[in-house]
């Protein structure tokens, strides 16, 4: 690996070769996945032949995918033998509770990826190339796509957000969960609480998706659904607690602005709103997560941008909240910004 | 960034979600080399107003980007401004005598992309979906662009290459540059020696990249060209030495076993080969960029690989070769093999 450090460590240009066949990275996980080579990893005996077999797949391609993977730390390979690294065990084997390979689907859609085939232009125009609203054009069917897949990605961090929320609120209380998705933030805290009652709102596709998970969550008579866009449908009320999952990164700061308005007259006095948000340090470039997510909402939608907390605050602020404090979430990319009436 | 280090630091999913991301960054830096961001960055003075000028580029797009590329380490950012790193300076700013941008072109045919939307298919076959040889088709005009393009990437290869086929030979010499490209290995030979005579074997559009470089290195006297594949054609001489560079990799051992019977059958006495190569160590997954080119030539070729060098060393043999020694090149991903009789 190339080390641009100023204490002398030799130059070279690995840096541009490895960034320009970095799209190769994407592939052979994708493929990986497909051919289901984790779950064969984890089975073992983890040799060329058995992983092959496993997968239907030729031996060459098995071993030359294998020792790529292994090269992009997404694999151990000792004494010729592949097994897992304890995050691909984690959250690549099919057989783990916290397996995240479905997050590929919604990721690999040719609304997400298609755009970067024209990335200077983009960048010329500041906005996507998609038509209309881009990812957030009404009723984008990406949306179900996203509730179905990306769940396992956002579940760990339904039990922090469900702990802030209801932090200090017993007894009945009611919660409007914005662009629910796959609606576990809110039927996370439907579970904490059994006495809250949840809406949903998102489009009714998507709504579909989080009620099902209501049902499997046994929390289906407690989950009310709102159909329609955060914009334009009446969010009724009033509730304890907002949650904005996932969703101001896409708008610009004064539709932000407007919406948490709106947010803020559904309230009770006493209540809070909850956003869960990438987001980067001040100096936009740290940490590697939330910082590169602007470029997601560069090329998908016409203004969004993974906000910083002083941006965030601020948009609280204008929009009438006393308070707003971050939370980041351990051992994950993601923030809680919690904001007071 | 996730560590799966068993000592105990916290496991994240950080290294699949950036795995699946990685297509992002490839797209990052062909865009800011179409939109010439890293000249601009070397001119200064680095705010977005002003590359977005240079660039003809939205602000948003231009910060986003930035922000992005100092993610991928390719920029630095120091109060809101950025600027080179040594890599890009030296390797992506146009004004650098050592930038090797125009490697994007080559890097981006769509021969070589294309494959990986069908990487699960190429694992399962073991071979390209390319049609027939792939990449190395008779007459396949990706050659030409390689010529034409990655030069620069080549360029610092050429004086060890030459340095190591020149020791203890001095005087009247014929070298044999097979499968040529942009010709600068002979070209480099012919240089440091002046009665040395180069004969660059390629097809015949690729061989006037070659004799291009030929005439702009002063060399053109001293340079014949022998159209052709390499496995068709007389190689003539005899030679005193053959340059075999990025070639092998490209085929089969028992293929490159042949090759390395004719080259042999092509040189004096006291000749040598010289291939240059990418050389993983023997676990194939190290060093990174040698044991990830396997990849490249699973999706572009029938039966191609990254050999490490005691395969290298054992085709040598079978060929007929008494020795073969290993010269990694200093800060390159390249290794030269040097074989004599």
């Amino acid at each position: 690996m190339a080390s641009d450090s100023p204490s002398g460590t030799p130059l070279t240009p690995s840096v541009v070769f490895e960034n320009l066949q970095a799209f190769q990275r994407t592939a052979a996980l994708k493929a990986a996945i497909e051919l289901d080579v984790f779950r064969a990893v984890g089975q073992g005996p983890g040799d060329v032949a058995s992983i092959a077999m496993h997968a239907s797949a030729s031996e060459r391609g098995i071993r030359i995918l294998c020792d790529f993977l292994v090269v992009a730390g997404l694999l151990e390979k000792v004494d010729g033998r592949y097994r897992h690294t304890p995050s691909s065990a984690a959250f690549l084997d099919p057989s783990s509770p916290t397996c995240l390979a479905s997050i590929v689907r919604f990721l690999s859609l040719p609304e997400l990826r298609e755009p970067f085939e024209h990335l200077a232009d983009i960048v010329r125009k500041g906005r996507t190339v998609l038509p209309g609203a881009g990812s957030v054009e009404a009723e984008n069917p990406i949306w179900v796509e996203f509730a179905q897949s990306m769940g396992p990605m956002m579940a760990p961090m339904a039990g922090p957000l469900g702990a802030i929320v209801l932090e200090g609120r017993r007894g009945p209380m009611r919660v409007l969960d914005i662009a629910a998705g796959h609606g576990l933030f809110g039927i996370e805290i439907a579970k904490q609480n059994p006495q809250a009652q949840v809406t949903g709102l998102d489009w009714a596709p998507v709504l579909r998706v989080a009620l099902e998970n209501a049902r499997r969550a046994g929390v289906q008579d407690r989950y009310d659904m709102l159909p329609g866009s955060a914009f334009d449908v009446e969010f009724g009320g009033p509730y304890d607690a907002v949650l904005l999952t996932n969703f101001l990164h896409h708008f610009d700061v004064e539709t932000c602005v407007e919406l948490l308005k709106k947010v803020r007259r559904s309230l009770k006095p006493d209540g809070c709103a909850a956003t869960l948000e990438f987001v980067p340090n001040e100096d936009r470039v740290s940490p590697p997560i939330p910082a590169a997510f602007s470029m997601t909402m560069l090329t998908s939608t016409t203004a969004g941008d993974a906000y910083t907390f002083r941006e965030l605050s601020e948009m609280h602020r204008r929009a009438g909240f006393r308070t707003a404090t971050a939370h980041p979430i351990p051992r994950s990319p993601h923030t809680i910004v919690m904001a007071q009436m």
